[in-house]
């Protein structure tokens, strides 16, 4: 039996003719490989391109998330300016803790805390006004210790991994914590994922017109903090499908992972384990934001298969593998 | 110039050499048609593929929603079958009215209400059950008055449209206020449009695992009833993009349509008036649940552009059309 024909789609990886060529030889590539090929070859896991649907994590599972998810230094200049003309703001919690970095309040109010402050910091932007305010951050923002843009720290084996799933008929959706329109700003020119397949937290809009353009304009209001069960509800509500494969890197990923996993036929589900820091970083079981503890101990058990960043990984950011090729 | 190349996709209509071969000549077809070409023409209103977003309402746009939407015959076989195991809730209200079919109290309920209705009705369903249980009623369930299925009383022009705008590079999203998991259960059967590109009312979900299986089970609380002002939240949660076409058939539908002709550059909105007594029904303004006034009385105003079922179509229903070609 023969693998159906493929065609490779756009131009976001190294090119390479071998796949998977920035991922060392081990269990983590050969799993991939097996299930990609299984579900591709005529035979009984089979599936049509229709059911071959992937959701990846973001943050920390595509792009690099410490110290802080990139949303935090987006926020952060986006209060910065709102400072400027209410300098009261500054007095205010969380908004001071925010402003001052404060690390342990930051810790306090956790991922869903930072959500909000960001939401209350960009009420009132019409959608169009918030995609070209996070378009021109993130043309120049650069990540506080590695120097490099934020965009330039996306994971480059990740870039292989979804232009070869993509090449063999995989439809990629984010499943993401962060904001949604803030992933969606970059996810196309980074990951060559289109806006109507990033799926994350939002807020409530409401439809008005400003001088003749109808406009969503953005409320203070959470309407959706998609963490944990929630990413499933997500997937329930943008999908409609159950994947068939799932990457994630921290707890909150868990529930779609076990969704993925406990479906009938060929599933996929990897989580990416931070244990390099020499090329990024060190983490798991204490990373205040987004622990790694719970899906590390059951892994096995719930057949998650742990990638290590350290270990399964040739290369690990886009703009080193940039830089060493130049 | 010439026109991009393009290949028709799926099999969902009739076949047809001539381009809208079952619409009449007139404005209607006519506009649609330049529209086509200039988005898809080299030039000053050519656009890529990936903006080429189109939002269609279902019920009463793309099948038949008199007497009432489709859901109100599906919710009501699903209270029939509560009611025999749990006779006391034929005395409560509002699903007394629902099950004797009391069409003042119904009206009074509106579209939100039947909506409710429907919501308490599956709470507790997982979405694979829902789904199977829509796929078997649909399967079967026929119009009380024009004795045909629900699912062969889809618009055969439509189809023709739909299959003609994907040809032309179109992404084609549904979003209607009907419920969206209902309306995915159909979707992709009888008009190419897979479950992620349809939008939709929908209720709260929560995430267990059941005998191993991680499941969606519904709840009976709204999430998103999306009507009007809430149509265009969706589009925005959903597809992140502005569409460049929108279609629709009620005042439900005219903030989207302004949401998608306010826009820049070439836009096409429409609207389906159901003059048709003879091959379908004749309504407007006093239809309760999903009436046409503001809409119709503003569309030149809005640049909004009328369909008349009566005089734009030469077949009305795919049944129709099927059993005049056996």
């Amino acid at each position: 039996m023969e693998r159906e024909d493929v065609s490779t789609g756009g131009s976001h990886t190294a090119v390479s003719t071998t796949p998977l060529s920035l991922w060392n030889d081990g269990p983590a590539k050969t799993a991939i490989l097996d299930f990609v090929e299984r579900v591709t070859t005529p035979g009984k896991d089979f599936l049509p391109r229709a059911r071959r649907i992937a959701a990846f994590d973001n943050d920390g599972t595509l792009w690099c998330e410490q110290p802080l998810q990139v949303q935090f230094f987006f926020g952060h200049q986006r209060l910065e300016a709102l400072v400027r003309k209410d300098p009261e703001l500054k007095q205010r919690q969380p908004f001071k803790a925010y402003l001052e970095r404060d690390m342990e309040a930051i810790k306090r109010l956790g991922k869903q805390g930072l959500f909000e402050v960001g939401a209350t910091a960009f009420a009132g932007s019409t959608e169009d006004e918030f995609d070209a305010e996070a378009r021109s951050w993130l043309a120049s923002a650069r990540h506080p210790k590695l120097g490099a843009r934020f965009i330039d720290l996306t994971y480059e084996p990740q870039l292989e991994l979804l232009e070869y799933l993509r090449a063999n008929g995989f439809k990629i959706f984010i499943v993401t914590g962060g904001g949604i329109d803030l992933v969606r700003a970059l996810a196309e020119d980074a990951y060559g994922i289109p806006p109507e397949q990033v799926i994350g937290s939002s807020v409530k809009t409401g439809f008005e017109l400003r001088d003749g353009l109808g406009v969503l304009v953005k409320q203070a209001e959470i309407d959706s903090f998609d963490d944990r069960e929630v990413k499933v509800h997500s997937i329930g509500l943008h999908i409609g499908r159950r994947p068939i494969l799932c990457f994630g890197n921290s707890d909150g990923d868990l529930a779609m992972l076990r969704y993925t996993l406990t479906g009938d036929g060929p599933r996929l589900g990897l989580l990416l384990h931070h244990d390099d820091a020499e090329r990024e970083f060190a983490y798991d079981r204490e990373f205040h934001a987004s622990p790694l503890a719970d899906a590390l101990d059951h892994a096995d058990a719930y057949g998650i298969r742990l990638v290590s960043m350290k270990h399964d990984w040739r290369t690990v950011f886009a703009s080193d593998a940039r830089l060493s090729a130049a």
